[in-house]
């Protein structure tokens, strides 16, 4: 009898090639048999996603938009430019300051955000005492902004205000500038919301010799490449979130004879450049600092290309989670933030936590961080887990992003570009979140690092995203701008 | 019928349980007819040595004379106490002078290790011309003798003249002292068999101002630890004997406020001082020489224990590769070295590379270098071959080892220690020589650095080794000492 006269003759005469989807139990009894079974993937997308997915996949500029998009992210360079006074190179005002994260008024702010602010405040002489400026704080003459929403970033509080100075980063390749404050170091610092003498004491002594030496460290030296070092601290064991160390003393290195020359005819004590000097190198998280605004001009090189799904921000502070797309412009989605899990120091436990906060997550958003732990293997003693939970993490996160950074590489990969480009399609899609490794900033202001762990994005802001992108794909009809 | 009565009866009635060892063939075909096979790994020993291996291992010292050399490695501490010229440290003569690898006459030196005596000859202004100086090299007047004979260890050539300032690294566990050579740097140097006015200038500018401000600022820091980065470097992606630049970095950012502090009331000018930072950092070689004295000192801590197959000491001159055992003294065993085989830089090839040279390999013997490749899966871009060749060797090296390193994590391998205390029986026994990854220098005197490869000891120095270690077991019939 022929196939066509008895349709299901061939499965009782041949053997059957099985393909099995969904639950695994059918998969299963068919492997105890001897059958050979090809299993793929699939889940139902994220809750909520299902239409707005249909929307954006059936947009004609999708693929072009989002191959755009990560051209523009692995082509974009950064060069650290000048470091000024954010009233200079931000227009900072008096009364203005920016912090990380999404939009955010006095009221919702969390411990660690409102001792930075009040902190900062102090700072700049706009209060005397903690009550002065958390009246004035809560009141009208105060301006708060999100550091991004001037192309910034800040670590943790990341709170900037007029006297600060900052790093100033260039993408000579597509015109960006981004900035981002100088590392105070670690124990209690400003960024975790601590305020005390010895704080602002402290960003004094930023403002007036860190600052200025570095500065004119780097106006002798010239631009001084950072992206090359976000290629070289790949093989040296660091992934620019929790672990800078090769960066912040490569940055040394390179400024070191510029800042030595600063001693005598330069105008510097050698009290002043050898304290320099210590504070830089003790610090093994002072590029961070410059590792962050460097993967800013990245995705800031990615902006507002319509109909892409990309990525372009994510951002945490202190109370709300937020990210922006490509293709929706400024718009921020924003859910309440996750509570990052991990290792606690001392004492410190997952009561004294805050919710996740700093504009840190930039480094995931380009690549670094979480992206490639499988390049800082040593990481997992910090933020927990094993080895080959770093490698199992770089390794899924290529199921979420567009594609691999060629300059970007990491080692153990056998040298494979970092993961770069997320897709919000593609996360809606498989329900993998972004990985996040970062810091923990104890929930009551001024206690410092509690410890450090893994968190990711709350769900809800992808699903957000891609309702607000479809609703311009709707808009537009599909329509080439 | 019992199986008294029919011993074979049972293979007939139940399933075999078959073990295999030696030629593959055999398991093969029993795999391929479904029958479970154990294979146990069986190789003749390396040739010549089946009659020593037998000797030693009878030797009922044996077990506890390689655990107390293990212990004696592992519990070395390595400080760097001062920084001072080899007549002072070394007590070197006018006329002495000492090379890497183990002991060499004139005659049979290479090009490179040639060079570097003409250079040291000139420097120390015991000849005005290479010819004067080849003339009184070849005569009496000059004395050669090892780097290790003095405890000491020079990576390449390894030439130690009385002017040249070197690093003083103890060990205050065991009381022992080591000394090094400061680092050149890259290019065109005495290392590598340069003789030119330049690298005898550059040697002047050592001695006169780095030396000096090197020891003021060890002396104003106190002791610095340098077993300390061996730990963090293998975080950091560096091996310790062809990638070190994060110790390299991590010791400029420990003495810098101490070298600034020398400007002005310190004594020294501004551009001395910013010389002196430019030429450390810009060399991401100068750390190997604080690493080799460090890995000399632990292996100084196991020498001579009577009965241990331990291997204390590997080193090449150039012409002949030299190793001892911590149960033979200062007895050495040489054969004529290998030739790297690796990559190459410019226009280099093969035919330019000269035997294998230096005491570098002294990391190797102390755990470090090749036998932590997996730690720094970046190298295989420099010395051939892929990432699973860096992770297949670590894990081989331990094959040959007395055990791990606590202190020497390869985070990859959820920072297992490193595979230290080379055992001369195991050697013997597997065929397994000790992986060396190293620098090629140039045939040619002055050449420099043509590429960079692996190499390993010829097998025959190890026959000689146990062979002498066995004469020493049956010279004392087996008597604890």
């Amino acid at each position: 009898m022929s196939t066509t006269e008895q349709p299901l003759h061939g499965l009782l005469t041949r053997d059957p090639a099985v393909v099995a989807a969904g639950a695994e139990l059918f998969a299963d009894a068919l492997r105890d048999q001897a059958v050979p079974v090809a299993d793929v993937e699939w889940r139902p997308p994220m809750d909520g996603t299902g239409e707005a997915l249909a929307t954006v996949l059936a947009d004609p500029r999708l693929t072009e938009a989002n191959a755009l998009a990560l051209e523009r992210i692995t082509s974009a360079e950064a060069e650290l430019v000048r470091v000024a006074p954010a009233s200079e190179a931000l227009g900072l005002q008096r009364g203005e300051f920016l912090h990380s994260g999404p939009p955010l008024t006095w009221d919702r702010a969390s411990g660690p955000m409102r001792g930075a602010l009040i902190g900062a405040m102090l700072f700049e002489g706009l209060a005397a005492t903690e009550e002065e400026a958390v009246e004035r704080l809560s009141g009208p003459d105060i301006s708060l902004a999100p550091c991004h929403s001037r192309g910034a970033v800040g670590p943790m509080a990341g709170v900037i205000s007029p006297s600060m100075w900052v790093f100033e980063l260039r993408d000579p390749v597509h015109g960006t500038v981004s900035h981002c404050s100088l590392n105070e170091g670690l124990g209690k610092v400003l960024r975790y919301g601590a305020y005390s003498e010895e704080v602002i004491t402290r960003l004094g002594w930023m403002r007036d010799v860190l600052g200025p030496v570095l500065a004119e460290a780097v106006e002798r030296h010239g631009p001084v490449d950072i992206k090359a070092y976000l290629s070289q601290m790949l093989q040296m064991g660091d992934e620019g979130h929790n672990r800078n160390r090769s960066a912040t003393l490569m940055f040394l290195r390179d400024l070191l004879p510029h800042i030595v020359a600063q001693v005598g005819e330069g105008g510097r004590n050698t009290d002043d450049i050898a304290e320099v000097c210590r504070f830089v190198g003790a610090n093994d998280h002072f590029a961070l600092n410059l590792v962050m605004p460097a993967c800013k001009l990245a995705m800031a090189a990615a902006k507002d290309i319509p109909g892409s799904s990309v990525v372009v921000t994510m951002a945490r502070n202190g109370t709300d989670f937020g990210i922006q797309l490509s293709g929706t412009g400024d718009q921020w989605f924003t859910a309440p933030a996750n509570t990052p899990e991990g290792l606690f120091l001392g004492s410190y436990g997952p009561e004294d936590a805050n919710p996740d906060i700093g504009d840190s997550a930039i480094t995931e958003t380009a690549g670094m961080g979480g992206f490639v732990m499988a390049a800082a293997p040593a990481i997992v003693r910090l933020v927990g887990g094993d080895v080959d939970f770093a490698l199992t993490t770089t390794r899924t996160m290529y199921e979420i992003t567009l594609g691999e950074h060629p300059a970007l590489q990491v080692p153990i990969l056998e040298f494979r570009g970092a993961p770069v480009g997320i897709d919000a399609v593609a996360v809606a899609r498989t329900g993998v979140l972004p990985q996040i490794n970062t810091g923990m900033a104890g929930r009551v202001a001024g206690t410092g690092q509690v410890g450090a762990g893994l968190v990711t994005p709350p769900a809800e802001v992808f699903v957000q995203a891609l309702r607000a992108l479809a609703d311009r794909v709707s808009a537009t009809d599909g329509r080439t701008p």
